[in-house]
């Protein structure tokens, strides 16, 4: 089974259920980005999240070993455009320099890994309007010379 | 003064003065994310931040209105090259559509904005490598019919 | 029902009931341009409005969840080719750097919102040729320090 | 004097001399958008408001032919950074097949023109935020068989 | 029927027939480019071409509406490959601002349009090797102030 | 002296002699399209129009050469975005299969050369509005088997 | 019988039956690139070899008329990427520049034509290891006046 | 010295000393398209033909070494306009797939070498018409496994 | 039977058996690298190594006479998007004049073939973390001047 | 003192001394890729190699802060040209997929880092040709749920 007609499987699952992806992930223990991101294909799963997962909407068994195979990680627009995710890539646009220069600022020549990195998505109740919140965390990585 | 001349007579003062961006925010009672990128040219300061940053780094009387004036706000590369900056591309390309997905789940439809919004930068120290935390946060504007 | 089939759904049904979008936003009791743009799969209807246009079309059932669905809103082409899309481009081109100018002259720093949106499409008639008349209307969104 | 050294001539006059585009055009008599679409060059303009312009803002002599002379048109990114003008192309980009659909039925096949063509910027104020209102007006061309 | 279709139709009929577009042309009473431009999905046709054109090719009866279906004009490379059209592309980067000049000279600060447009080839003996002679025709549209 | 300084001179000495494309060329005997060519730098002339064009604009002495030289012909947009020009390629984009269908119907299997190859503006004057007549006339190069 | 589809079936055809590019083109009387470059769809051969080409490989009734259809000549990749193509590409990239200045030395302002135009590969012994050579030969067209 | 300073000086020599690539090629005892290629810094030279090149053409010192030095080689466009240069990317686009059957064919599973490799243009005169002949010579690298 | 088909084939198989490249290419007796690529379709194989392959995976008969074939070499993305393989492209770009630098002062103008070449990948153990140890290995190609 | 002033200062001084990177290297006590790279302003030096290289070469006062200053890493071609650079380039294309699925495979789900990286070259004698050697050390970096 390959990782697209697994993410389409899950989908249609998930909908039939009525499951929110919040729901899934409190069901696997695991938080709602991650457990999202595996479901859409951009993660592998290790095995006991896996079987939980397939026994929650019971997928087909060709699922479990497609949810644990390590997928190839790509997106179809270098510049995206549905207007949730183009807001993103133009934060990393507009803001780009800045987070260069505060982050090395703090903690010298390097850079934020995006591997070993978790992210998390809040909702901050305002009366003047909710505010999305997203946390992005990951290790710092030094250059060393050699 | 254009916007160009100023960003590098401001970072030609910084390094005279032995200035960081975090003590120059200090000054400003402003965010240093926010702060630096006014100094990159990437927003406009009001009255108040322009006097005491010009004041804080003895820029010319010039920069006063050039702080002031509204940019234009582009970058060079559409996928960023620097490894600091192409690990942030590579996580709106790799969890870009898991953020709608979840962002939408817990909104509705509609998008954080990236214009009513602010960034944070933190370190957490941690005895395996310390950690970079980037934190966005926008407004949600949800699309209406009409 | 993926949006891509309901799109091609609806457009078969409309020519078969030799509808216009017009009529049908009629119906809807909504803009015409906001209708044809959910009827493309570029907007979601809420409950009330979705229930009518299946009525009205006699769509499958499996329509009505498709039409409610949030879209991927993308597009084929980064510079549109068809000529009546192209112009539009052009205008934007053209003039959208002095939009940017007489905007915020007008409003201050910050952009028109096409979140918080509308558009609308007239006619005006004239004896040298009838003219289009494309009218948006997006909240002004300013930018804040923080 | 070439349009880019126009352009640098008119802004820093107009600077210099607190002016408004909205002012400069009033004294001009003719629409705000246009004035500053030409004083950026991107428009011709014809002797009177040419002379109005250069007496105005006491440009240098050789900016009379310059005003005059018949720009050629083009822009540096094909697909606009700055929030503001992307915010524009995004709108062609979600709304261009609706608008296609909308003009067609109206008008029949043909486009709408951008040579024959003006462009508004109006303010509404409102409680909720005050919008920004585009509109542009321009002559359908009807495609005909030869 | 979609354009698509109907092109693979037409052309399919055109040389079971064994027909040109030259006679077909000649047969419906219009110019051989346009008639082409039609059968190959880049224009709509009235109703009264459409008819004679169904007849002449015994076309299924869903290609009537197809014909007079107004087309999205769009074409696979931006750049074109095929010698003979890479050629026609030479031109236009070779003679582009050569005909700006010519044809501003001649006009006015304005554009030939390519929608109230009409294009021909002919062909012209010569004992050195015949020539091909293309021939357009559109309206010059003025820019004008507002 | 380089093409690009060439041209800025002719171009310069033109327009302070209030020379026309269309008067220069009858003073060289030659085309008007071919001749501004040439002054575009887009055409190598022979000695006998170099030396008039010298004479007649007062060139300076390295222009002769310059004149002569064969040229590097390249433009700097692949998707041309001056209206006029884009309208030219928007023409390339519409109709070249359409031309390749029609010339190759009357010519067999083979190409319009760009090369051995001219080209022709008139004005057709019609009370509906004056249309732009563009010619181009290339010889037809035969595939051939080897 | 599409092009695509053609070609398909002589390769297979080919193999079956174990013939090389070479025996085919010795059996045709014509050059192995030029049939191979027909056989790959980037030529119309005319009724002899046509006729030839479908006894050798007893190819399907459709073939024939495939064969003599004038292509459209595309290739996938604007920068070629399967290294024996790309090493053409770099020969191109690297040496174009040299090869215009000594061609148009030897030969006046003008191209060597790619359409009058034939192309040969041959194989030189050499004990250090075997060398390609590739002859490409093409009439030069002038450029002239007009 | 850079060699973009040196180009500009062998040019210039060049034309006033009135020699052709051909006689500077002759009196370093090598062939035209290498002496030009490294004239227009796409080569290395060794020592004695730099020296010859440097007496020959009255170069300054720092030509010298200039002219030995390793260059980086790289061209403008990747698909290149000048017609001249564009024909031979076209030859590789429409030939690319066939010079690839051919030559494996020929040789096996490998590539023609673009460094162990060398060029040459001859004139071939034709009453129709003189030929350019373009000679490529590459040895062939075959593909091993390990 | 096409590559592309072949790869899926293997993958099916290998999995199904439970079995590591590591282990096929032990069986193969040759480098896991290579046997990788030539499974993924990038290498062909010779009569010996294709022979055990199809005996070990048991794949049908059209598999041996496609794992022989040459191989296109092509690959979707110009910059890669996996952050596996993104890591190899942005080492080239970050290392890549210094590996020009590095390797030509080492051994004179010219480079290293990626045709006479091979590739390992190699697990150096490491307490603070596993280290990936890639080694190219390919002959050096001098430029020579003719 | 920028990083391109410091390069070129570096380069210039390495070559009125005479001195090769190795030798720099060896004087530094560090590797002579990662010596290389922060020449050519790829990697920042910490304050002793910055002291000896400044001392070394006698460069500027200035060299010193610009040495150790955090560089943007940048490159300006995202396809590289210059063919020894390419020929990696084309490593990464034709081999991307098979180290994936080999690293994957000896390490798990993870990446190799080109942050916690190093790279050497060396010489590897051969009589049918020298080789180059080149080796990548990186972390792997596994990926971990969260």
């Amino acid at each position: 089974m390959k990782k697209i007609d697994l993410v389409e499987a899950i989908i249609l699952a998930k909908k039939s259920k009525g499951l929110s992806w919040e729901s899934i992930a409190a069901e696997l223990g695991a938080s709602t980005v991650w457990v999202t991101s595996a479901c859409l294909g951009m993660n592998s799963m290790s095995k006991e999240p896996a079987q939980k997962l397939c026994a929650l909407l019971n997928l087909p068994d060709a699922a479990m070993a497609s949810l644990m195979e390590y997928p190839t990680k790509t997106w179809d627009q270098s510049i995206p455009q549905d207007p949730l995710i183009y807001r993103l890539y133009e934060v990393v646009g507009v803001y780009g320099e800045t987070l260069k220069e505060v982050i090395q600022e703090k903690f010298g020549d390097g850079i934020m890994s995006a591997i070993d990195f978790s992210l998390e998505v809040d909702k901050e109740e305002n009366p003047k309007g909710d505010r999305v919140v997203v946390t992005m965390n990951g290790k710092f990585l030094p250059y060393k010379a050699w």
